[in-house]
């Protein structure tokens, strides 16, 4: 089942080493059997020479991690949307934090992703990005405030205020969107917060993708995502 | 054999549509069959997302069209050289007409790319920039003056002069970077030309990628790099 | 009164020639004069090496083109809002189709510019890009199809939807933040009908500052802000 | 006397707030004052808003801290090296750590420079570097290891090398285009040792900008330009 659904863990592979070429795939592996084990939605993003690779060996939704906003053509060393597309992906992660966009490139990825079919996960540094973006109708808005990203310090404990005002904004623009969260975050328990926050998933990157046991830290993060029993 | 020899043709598949997935393979099968029919060798430079399933599939040379100086780590959306060498290319093109770099990025790349074995195409609009390419000694240097690229109207016809100067401040300052050419060579008689200019390959994108039979026009410009008999 | 009041008239110099240095302080002083004549706010935007002799000389409000994000210190070739308030100048334009900026950094910019109790006018391509950068809470917005700019053919003749659907859209999440429109509005007829479809200003370049007469030309736009009588 | 000459005292003011309007003035007419009773060359590269305010009012060479490669014309936000012209500037800094530039643009400032009689002193990260833009023919190079920048360790006591195999480069391919250097650079004794490396010259920026005493400061450092006696 390869279509994003909410809540969601998105785990992005970034251009870690530990998440490269064959480790690629057995991470999107591991997310795939904790996907079905616990049916719940896990998405992966792994790098662009790695998109094709995983997107034909796992049955879970892959997403590049950026998209140029050019159409094919003479466009040397870009990124086109039907390129990720071609290579199986289901949609981009837009505006990452390591990969800021210009508002009218954010504005011209989501329209044509929409176009093309493509869905986009466009990130926010605070609550007031997160409203502007979530007036742009993509499928979803990932809020992380910067200072946070990579520290072990979850947005969710940190600052909740930034998820609640996210979500709150969002709702007012663009009531359909879902908020998904991240920055610091690494344990079930940071999800489980994210989500009573208001946020429907999160974004997680060196959390799982340097931790000891792929699978354990993907399933403690998952679970976090299931409503409490 | 992978790796670049001289005179080679390399093609640039850009992010055109006529050269995506598939048929990236295909072309680089056509490549690859010239390329033993003849002795030349031939590159190719597709796409990102084709690196991988073109290089595992071919025994040609495969070049990244762009890389950037980022190091393996957080670096969303960026294409490392080590994601490039690991997906099976030998090496990238840098500072396309289409993808320029600053001075300073394209100096990190080509000394990174000598650390990790890989070979550098480095581009340049005029002589006077294919000499300051050359001190930073790259594996090659392709001198396109931008306003012809795509046009047909091939630079060893048009500005031979630009071919002829890139040759004698390259030999000037790096004696042993061959010069190659590009912009508007669509024919085997301008590679020709090219290489009684002194240029010892061409790089050629759209008179290839977009010719009605590929394997035609990819032998009429590989002839072109023999020697005339 | 340097202070930005509504309707407004913003005079956007852009690079051109024709108001460069002496002939910049010459237009800012027809501003003036037509601004104190019918009791109107007009702003000007002189490119940077003018913003002093220009803010000095005037008693209107004066405008950068464009400011940087960073803060005093060591940033070589940057334009500072610190700078651009030293300058004599109340604020600046932000994110210009021509000096498009990241979302963050038109965040960054408006935050900022608060603080140091600068104005900001924000442009945008499209409605959505008007809603978009108003929940950002700038001074005001101002609308522009870049497919307009410099033609001659007037947002609010060719495309006034864009400018209704814009004032819907701030009115939704910023209700206080005035919207403007530019592109292609050359006569004080295009200038009426877009206050008539809710716009309170216009942000003008080509059409007054390429005009053979600028005090003729200024009069009738700034007359076009006027209710009718 | 406003025409560059070596042995050359280039003062950046960077974006400093300590250097920024009446006191970008104050510190121009410092460095005029030393450079008149020492009979030194010494320039001044104010921020934008400060050129003109600056070079209509000493009589020292003036340079912008960076221009853009545009043309006069619907260019919102940018420098023309023609509006610095206009501001009585001799020329800009191109390429500065700070604000780094792509090969072809640093190519194009410097040859339009030539032809509106401007001078462009172009700063390097290395002695590559410095030969490269060396080949473009620009009125200087001025090397800089970025590492060092602004750490009081001065590049002529760290890294000699660089200086020495900056000159040598240079002067293999461009003998005319005398080699600057800078970073780090604080005391009088490190211009006289950057001068015995072949250095014509120095570009300082903090080491002046926030000295206690600017006149004590820049006597010393353009001493250090002296022939010993």
């Amino acid at each position: 089942m390869t279509k994003l659904t909410f809540p969601v863990l998105i785990i992005n592979m970034k251009t870690y080493s530990e998440s490269l070429g064959k480790r690629a795939l057995e991470l999107a592996r591991v997310a795939e059997k904790v996907s079905k084990d616990l049916g719940v939605c896990i998405a992966v993003c792994p790098q662009y020479v790695d998109l094709r690779l995983v997107a034909e060996n796992v049955d879970i939704p892959v997403l590049a991690q950026h998209a140029d906003t050019v159409d094919p053509g003479a466009h040397t060393g870009h990124v086109t949307l039907e390129a990720v597309k071609d290579a199986g992906a289901i949609g981009t992660l837009v505006n990452h934090s390591e990969r800021r966009l210009r508002l009218d490139e954010i504005r011209m990825v989501i329209e044509k992703a929409r176009r093309l079919d493509l869905v986009t996960v466009v990130c926010a540094a605070t609550a007031e990005e997160s409203g502007a973006v979530a007036i742009l109708n993509p499928a979803a808005v990932a809020v992380e405030p910067p200072e946070l990203i990579g520290t072990g310090r979850a947005v969710s404990r940190e600052k909740p205020e930034v998820i609640t005002r996210s979500v709150d904004l969002v709702k007012k623009v663009s009531p359909n969107v879902p908020v998904l969260c991240g920055a610091g975050v690494e344990s079930g328990e940071d999800v489980k917060r994210a989500l009573e926050l208001g946020a429907q998933g999160v974004l997680v990157a060196s959390a799982i993708v340097k931790a000891p046991k792929w699978e354990d830290k993907v399933r403690e993060m998952a679970l976090g995502l299931l409503p409490r029993r």
